[in-house]
């Protein structure tokens, strides 16, 4: 079993090479739910619903979430109601909210009721949230502390970031399967996501860093910082906020107490020594993925690492 | 004030002249909740909403019900999440129903949230559910009992039905104003909607058929039956299984205890003298509303009758 630790967009990328390399039913991505938030009362888990509608052929190509040619009619007359709709939900898509709620209002956990979405929706991948229980990211300015889609999505990014805090990281419990599954992996990626709010509100729930710590599967990253700048989101910016080099030495050093082998883009070839210092296996390549080609390229070359 | 006693399309349809000849703002409609649904965690008042999307000038004139020109994408992808979706939900409707379903769950009562979603699409009528307790409208037929829009919408009033009851009705309470506005009104009228199941829940809310036969204001009706057939629906045939004659006689009997006038139309001309003998006044007139001035002329000689 292949286990994939993911966030939005440059994860599901590179998963959609992954499927292609390694059957569905071989793979086990560990989600976040950092990014999780009520709108109109209904539960949204915004990563969680980028890899599956990614991986089933759903995902709008341009905006990379959502459901492709997707319309926003309920959000239009949610605005007469008074809501604020700076997070926008397309109508299909709201139906993967609605179901999920009351699935959840039922009683099944977010686990449960994400394995069911991820089969409706016909993959045979199996897809964990990290936690079942409330794990929230916040992001601290100098003015004030907001939920991460406020400061991604309502402020584009905007507030000057002083720290990021995990609501929720002291009481977490990983979800079923997390810690098991991390432990029998013949493989482990660490995709190219954020590694402080994606990666890092995976690692925030209690065990899961220590797990990864203690398996014996290789762990493996792909560096999502490409000369030293990020290839989508405020990964570079926050890495600096949270004191790290926006760099993949940055992002080797983050990982540093797990991580095996980490992938770097050719561009930054002249940082394979300074990886290697410190004990991580550097492997450089073609990281960026523009056609499905090049993400095959890079599941096909990262599996290759668990066959020796 | 004038108070109108309302079920959904017929209703609105008449009320749609009401407002043209009366202000908005002296307007009290009480609406029938038997209809109400919950559908995919939310709560749907059909009536109530075709009343206010009807008078707010938003309802799709074909269907009756719903939005102009609305889209059912999301209804698309919840039958993927394997909903039945027999009951047609659009994407700009499922707004009301988010956020009727919100205000509720946050403690609001579906007179407040009614209040709020009329005020928002812009009216100025004061829109009263009959009961903010449970009561819904269930039909028996031979072989099983079924809510009512099961009846109408799923089984496309197919079941020969043998009684219809309403649940709740030993304890729903009527909400607040109901009472006060029957007792103080100027005029009532009970609108051309269906006897038993649209007005009859309204009445089978404990107290408000007492306070139309204690209330000194003229109650007038206007007869949904025309030539023996209703003009939309299933009203004749629930009359009928009701034991009720499917006439202009049976709504003026069904309603004889408080009625002081009911309209029936030119083709039923020939019934007005046993509507007399009932002790309600027969007022002959064209009831058909095709255009807006055939709602407009039947609004202004309803109300002509409170001036006397």
């Amino acid at each position: 079993m292949i286990v994939a630790l993911a966030g939005g967009v440059g994860a599901a990328r590179f998963l959609q090479g992954l499927i292609r390399v390694v059957p569905q039913r071989r793979i086990t991505i560990i989600g976040n739910v950092g990014d999780d938030i009520e709108f109109y009362g209904l539960h949204v888990s915004p990563d969680l619903d980028i890899v599956t509608y990614t991986l089933a052929d759903l995902v709008d190509p341009v905006r990379g979430w959502g459901f492709k040619g997707d319309t926003f009619h309920c959000q239009d007359l949610l605005q007469r109601y008074g809501y604020k709709t700076w997070f926008n939900i397309g109508d299909r898509d709201l139906a993967t909210h609605l179901y999920r709620t009351e699935q959840m209002r039922r009683g099944k956990t977010l686990s449960a009721a994400t394995t069911s979405i991820v089969s409706r929706l016909g993959l045979d991948v199996t897809l964990l949230p990290s936690t079942d229980d409330l794990l929230q990211t916040y992001v601290l300015s100098r003015r004030s502390r907001m939920h991460f889609q406020e400061y991604m999505v309502r402020r584009q990014t905007k507030p000057k970031v002083k720290s990021v805090l995990f609501k929720g990281s002291d009481s977490a419990r990983p979800a079923p399967h997390v810690i098991q599954s991390i432990s029998e992996a013949s493989g482990i990626i660490i995709c190219p996501s954020n590694p402080i709010v994606s990666i890092g509100a995976i690692l925030a729930v209690r065990g899961i860093r220590a797990a990864l710590r203690k398996t014996k599967a290789p762990i493996l990253g792909i560096s999502p910082i490409v000369g030293g700048k990020t290839v989508k989101g405020p990964a570079d910016k926050l890495m600096k906020s949270s004191g790290i080099e926006a760099s993949a030495i940055g992002v080797a050093k983050y990982y540093r107490d797990f991580l095996d082998a980490l992938m770097i883009d050719k561009v930054d070839a002249q940082l394979a020594p300074q990886v290697r210092s410190l004990g991580i296996k550097p492997i450089v390549t073609q990281t960026l993925m523009k056609t499905m080609a090049d993400k095959i390229h890079l599941a096909r070359r990262a599996t290759s690492e668990f066959r020796h």
